[in-house]
């Protein structure tokens, strides 16, 4: 087979190796038509540019399917770049770092393998979205739910492995998942944790491992592709409340996420509070965007027997709603009632997922809005909070662009997730987009924070920011990566870590 | 300067490298008279066995000096074994694993380098002992406590790397540490996570990296010398209850563990309930040793605002209070109050350390007194658990020996950890516990179970149960061992993970 997109290392490998890849997989498990290639690449770099194109698209069924693809890959010498779902379009979607890149879809490698109802996981392969794992649980009658981000459509495995966030007492996602099955660049099939002992019963049940933790190696990485992970489920509580608290400026910003970082720290609030600028209630508890307001919002969740969500409400009354100019309101539900509330606050904490907030009427470009989110991670210290949203507000006002600001807290910890809105076809902006990202990075890195993840543009600008100790991070980086992938084959660049010969690429 | 015992490498070598030491640590940093080298030694082996005996001790006072010691070590090529402060005496306390190696005893490393009280936690030396940070969290005044161990000797770092367990929401020790320093084989110094960039604000309180997790490398490993690390804090809660459940035979205890586990993953129940066969409570509350009894107690611990923890009771009495024949107490604390409560079960449920366990009069040999455990992990499910404290009852009963048994569970997971007391100097019954050691690690295996940690006897046994995939993760340990350490002079056999040339050791 041909492609229209070379690798550095020549067309001549590639087509071998995508012949190859045909033999071992079926002719319909490779694609190269350019129609084909379209919708795999960076949804919203610059339409015309091919820096993030991919040569070709390899669909694996199996762990064994994915084997032979990282071994043919080594024969050929031709660059992978995997993807679950590929859908965090911010992200780059399912494009690669490098062009050329051979994409190894996960998409059909959509079993859930396992639900253990009284263990309360489940164990799914990296195709598995939040749609498919909470239809799951509904079919089964479990009373169990599982954590979700705000997107449905997203792979729980590739959300987790980037550090995602949910909205759960599991929100943490990548401490969510639990004994992984990882195809290795020279096509060993690694089980982490006691997984690494045949039959073992603890394998997703135990964080740990006897001997070191690989886990973490294959976390926003190119040393491995994890083909199966454990997921940790919750059971259905039995009241469940949805909470908001209202506010405007600075000053009582400051003031609820010192007020909430108590309530985290305590474990009143098990799940991540978000606060968006901007937005506001209307009279059916939906949030309705009105960017030039100064209004915030922050939404939280309770969740237990009624009378120990009567006591945490309590305390969420006595500090939260006891701020100047403050306003508390909940919505509170029957946790085990399988439909759920009516809108998606409601439901995301719950884990019922949708699609909502990618309504394209709510958009500025309709279908053609790209965004460029920016997520720096500081201290949940509401002086650093504000200080932080000042300097981040006098960024985008100094670049001209408008943006919606989010903030995410965790007991010690705020990620503040802007987004600017912009339209790919229009190359000016689309540059002024990136370029005003880029000066972030380096802005924020003088005030000590970086951000948690990037987009292909910036994984190198990014890492670079990761300089202490003449850069041991990167050295150590480099060092297994050769180590573990001498010819460099699993994903080239991935947050800014390259094999030694990257020239050949 | 010459020690008695030789390295494999020889004695020439090692004599030169002590000298580099004492140049570059001072006289008095370098111990390897065998009177001052008797402490070091496994204190539970055979007393006449010097298979783990150290050949001296190097005692750096900084991070630069731990840099010293490595590079030393690698120009001779001497063994180096690290330990903290070497008191898990049951895991072989302070000695190596290879007969020679150079102890790096980290003990006069006891910084507390920073206690941030807003953010809730500290950035602590390896030497730091739980005694310390309780002492200088109770000088300080601050609102905060610290998850603890039975044991208040113990380093906070040591026992973390080791998976060690306490018995507060932050009882998995491994996942309460965050942001290490890290002192690597070649003497590069790597800061894990956020530290990773220069400055960075977020890197004891935000878990992940950009790009890959290293942390877990450094856990029960020999890839590196950690020398600080960011540890989570509690705030003190208003009300603290201690609990216990108390019961007799097999059929409650699978009920017991199946309510326990319900609370534990509805987050009624935060802390780390400890079961114990063969204990009873006196009129104080205290556990009182009953060996040959068949009742059990499990202690777990209620925090929070008075209304929460009394939520949080009734939930306990309407699942565990209704199981037939369990009996529940409780005692209810002011958790401000620094001097806390009068017993040990009820102090190390909430961070005031002691050292009540190792009461020699309690014990059978006295002072003499030594103790191996096995510690299986296995799925938290009540009828797992039976099975399992059956068969262990079962072997141990083969063998002729008296064990103490105890049960540590989490959400989703058991871990069974028994204890046989014997006497050292008694070579053949230090045998025959030794023996039965691997003979239950062979059973065990066999339904599926496997230590999440054990004694330098048995290192090597255990990594062999890690067979899957042709024991993919001891290739996967040994690639990475010999990219990051070439000279193999970091504790070489730690977790069964030797380096290529062991034969030069």
């Amino acid at each position: 087979m041909t492609s229209s997109v070379a690798t550095g290392a020549g067309a001549r490998d590639l087509d071998r190796a995508l012949d190859a890849m045909v033999a071992a997989l079926g002719h319909d498990a490779v694609l190269t038509a350019p129609a084909e290639l379209l919708e795999f690449r960076d949804p919203y770099t610059y339409r015309e540019s091919d820096e993030f194109d991919a040569s070709a698209v390899v669909m694996p069924t199996s762990t064994e399917q994915v084997q032979a693809v990282v071994r043919i890959a080594n024969e050929h010498r031709v660059p992978l770049w995997t993807f679950s779902q590929g859908r965090n379009n911010t992200y780059g979607g399912p494009a690669p770092r490098q062009r050329g890149s051979v994409l190894v879809n996960l998409r059909q490698m959509n079993r859930i393998l396992e639900i253990d109802t009284e263990l309360a996981y489940a164990v799914v392969e990296p195709g598995v979205r939040w749609f498919d794992l909470n239809d799951a649980l509904v079919e089964q009658g479990a009373d169990l739910w599982t954590s979700i981000p705000d997107l449905g459509w997203g792979s729980i495995i590739g959300n987790s492995l980037e550090y995602g966030i949910g909205y759960s007492p599991y929100g943490d996602h990548a401490r969510n998942l639990c004994g992984l099955e990882v195809v290795l660049a020279d096509g060993t099939l690694l089980r982490t944790g006691m997984g690494a002992m045949p039959g073992n019963r603890a394998w997703h049940t135990y964080p740990h491992s006897y001997g070191p933790s690989f886990a973490g190696l294959f976390q926003q990485s190119n040393y491995g592709i994890v083909t199966s992970a454990g997921w940790g489920l919750l059971p259905r509580p039995e009241v469940y409340s949805a909470c908001w608290a209202r506010f405007s400026g600075y000053e009582a910003l400051g003031q609820v996420v010192d007020a909430l970082r108590g309530l985290l720290l305590d474990r009143t609030i098990q799940n991540t509070p978000m606060f968006n600028r901007g937005f506001d209630l209307d009279e059916n508890g939906n949030g309705v965007f009105t960017p030039d307001g100064d209004g915030w919002f922050a939404r939280f969740a309770l969740y237990g027997r009624e009378d120990q969500v009567e006591a945490q409400y309590r305390a969420v009354e006595a500090t939260v709603g006891r701020i100047p100019g403050v306003r508390l309101d909940r919505r509170t539900f029957d946790g085990r009632d399988l439909a759920g509330p009516a809108n998606h606050d409601e439901r995301v904490q719950r884990g019922i997922p949708d699609m909502d907030l990618l309504d394209p009427t709510m958009l500025p470009y309709g279908e053609n809005t790209a965004h460029l989110d920016f997520s720096p991670v500081g201290p949940a210290r509401g002086s650093a909070v504000v200080a932080t949203e000042k300097l981040v507000r006098s960024l985008y006002a100094g670049a001209g662009l408008s943006y919606v600001n989010g903030l995410w807290l965790t007991a010690r910890t705020a990620l503040h997730i802007s987004t600017t809105f912009f339209d790919p076809r229009d190359e000016e902006q689309t540059r002024s987009v990136y370029a005003n990202y880029g000066r972030m990075v380096g802005e924020l890195a003088a005030t000590g924070y970086a951000p948690y993840r990037t987009n292909l543009q910036h994984m190198d600008l990014v890492a670079d920011q990761f300089s202490f100790g003449d850069h041991a991070q990167r050295r150590l980086s480099e060092t297994l990566k050769n180590a573990l992938d001498p010819n460099g084959i699993l994903a080239p660049g991935k947050s800014g870590i390259w094999p030694a010969d990257r020239a050949s690429l």
